[in-house]
């Protein structure tokens, strides 16, 4: 599904084949990233702060350093035709600095509006796209009176910093208020009611430098221990709900002036007669519920990122059938001699020597 | 299809994740090669005697020199958990060389007699497949001689470092006899009749390092000016034309001990009753005929390659329906544009700056 484009941002020319897209990031998004744009012919340098990361394995140019090392940003920025990045955690002074030298996309703005869960859930509320009722907070007492306001159960969340559920607590009492900001480390947060939901899906959308909206189908997502556990794609969901999560989708992308892959998890949660969507995150970027599109659409969502930070056309998202996608997390990878002699198991590797529990090693895509 | 192993070569323990797979040669298979290694969670490094090779772009360690520069070539072997390659022209020493420090797969005796084109029509003869009929030329005495027991027309060939028909030339009376031998240099060649053919096919077929074979669908394919233009596949075959290319595949695997990706090339004749194959060509590795399967296979030639050379079990070669690839050569690159905003078109490019004509610039799948 494509839509003509709605607005146009920064247009400029495509960026020909033998241009170099640097990525900010040394994970697996980024080596999945650079996968993708050598197979259009184009090059790809690294910016990691640590050395011999998954995506440093699967390029000629790599640099090592910090996320404020300014003399290493420039020399990156100074050799790539555009730079994008593969999570969202950046400091916005590295992405300020980089753009003085390169186009960054998307920019400096979807980083603002989504590394910080508070102006993230502000952007929701200003697109009219239902969250969970949640309330900022600044101190202990902003936290006792939130859970006052909003009642129990509630989820407590770092403003900064999150992912795969770090950063979050659970507050069942009001009395373990004291206790779970503690647990958070007194940091600035955000609290939401907890919302009893039917399934959890993400719609990821691509918007090229042009404005055109590309949307992929629907993905249901399973967690286990706030960690994605299995996608499947398309999901099962009546018109009505997965134009609802195109709708907020591209909202939010048009909204970001977003170039390149977005994310939008919801909640799907019993509505007065049919199922609803409540928005639960935005990342700015590939998402782990998108894994499968590498064998299950006709375009990959690392390929879709990469044509739109290049100024290329979008490919088309269908799905080719329905596809499941298991994270193998931790020791879960020592399976990998077995999963590799499983017919029509897709298996996917990250080049992580060291399987920490709770550690994303890979996943394995399955036709279903 | 998958054959239950029918002999074992070397057995081995396959190798880990984090392995280094080391790739002679630096062109555009290498490059696919290293992109589906590195899917695997395996490392590459690329032997190359041309810098900034295709291959070479797309990986963290590569080496530099001439294909007898043996000090360079034990420093690249020193790094590689095993070694293989991306062209047969490589010379028997280096294949030695390297033996030496790491295992090479296919081995020596897959270069042996395949980059020798009399030794490869004797293989052929050995195994009772039918080739069309040749003789040896190791002088212009020879090629008349030839020329009168064969009849024209004739098809010359160099029996070393011919590729996309180069090192060829066509006899089609017999006073062209010298100057055809000096169009190919006067170089020791075979003669062979020009077979009348209705089309040509591919089979290729994956040996894995336990002797297991497994086969991907015929392919048919289309030459422009002796380089290919198009492939279809899976083709049109009857099942005896069908087994017959298996039978023939399968067997050039086993008597060569290969390990990975083997290709025959064919003509389909006409018989008596039914067509009937002649094989023309054996190309002791992933082949271009195979590049519709990175979109068209559930396991693609190159993954299948770097399993095989890993000691991993084999992927299925089932296509995904049916699909058409056709070549990039020299300016046709630079439609890249328009061929990326075609629905359904995956483009590929392998990184190459200049587009000389007859260069192999990149290729483009469709599903049919």
């Amino acid at each position: 599904m494509t839509r003509a484009p709605a607005e146009t941002t920064g247009l400029g020319a495509p960026l020909p084949p033998g241009s170099r897209i640097g990525i900010l990031g040394g994970g697996q998004l980024g080596r999945m990233l650079a996968v993708a744009a050598h197979r259009l012919g184009l090059r790809t340098g690294i910016y990691s702060d640590v050395l011999d990361a998954p995506a440093v394995q699967v390029t000629d140019r790599h640099w090592i350093g910090a996320y404020d090392d300014a003399r290493q940003l420039r020399a990156f920025a100074a050799a790539c035709d555009a730079v994008t990045f593969e999570f969202e955690n950046i400091p916005a002074a590295t992405i300020e600095a980089v753009s003085e030298l390169t186009p960054v996309r998307p920019g400096a703005r979807a980083i603002e509006r989504t590394q910080d869960r508070l102006a993230e859930r502000k952007l929701l509320d200003e697109l009219q796209i239902p969250v969970a009722p949640y309330r900022n907070v600044d101190s202990e007492a902003d936290l006792t009176a939130s859970a006052g306001a909003l009642g129990v159960p509630l989820i407590l969340k770092t403003r900064r910093f999150g992912y795969d559920g770090k950063g979050q607590a659970r507050i069942i009492d009001h009395a373990a208020v004291p206790a779970e900001y503690s647990a958070i480390a007194r940091q600035p947060a955000i609290v939401e009611q907890k919302i009893p939901f039917l399934r959890e899906v993400s719609q990821i959308v691509v918007r090229g430098l042009d404005g055109a909206l590309a949307f992929y189908p629907l993905c249901e997502n399973t967690h286990r221990d706030g960690i994605l556990h299995r996608t499947v794609a398309p999901a099962t969901a009546d018109d009505e709900l997965s134009a609802a999560a195109r709708d907020a989708a591209g909202a939010v992308a048009e909204a970001l002036e977003f170039v390149g892959t977005l994310t939008v998890e919801f909640f799907v949660v019993e509505g007065s007669g049919s199922a609803r969507l409540i928005a639960n995150e935005i990342a700015p970027r590939v998402h782990n519920s998108g894994h499968w599109t590498l064998e299950g659409a006709v375009t990959d969502q690392f390929e879709n990122h990469i044509r739109a930070v290049a100024g290329w056309p979008l490919g088309a998202c269908e799905a080719r059938g329905s596809w499941e996608m298991r994270n193998l997390i931790g020791e879960d990878a020592n399976e990998w001699h077995s999963l590799s002699a499983q017919a029509g198991a897709h298996l996917h590797l990250y080049g992580k020597a060291d399987a920490r529990p709770g550690r994303k090693m890979g996943h394995v895509t399955r036709a279903l």
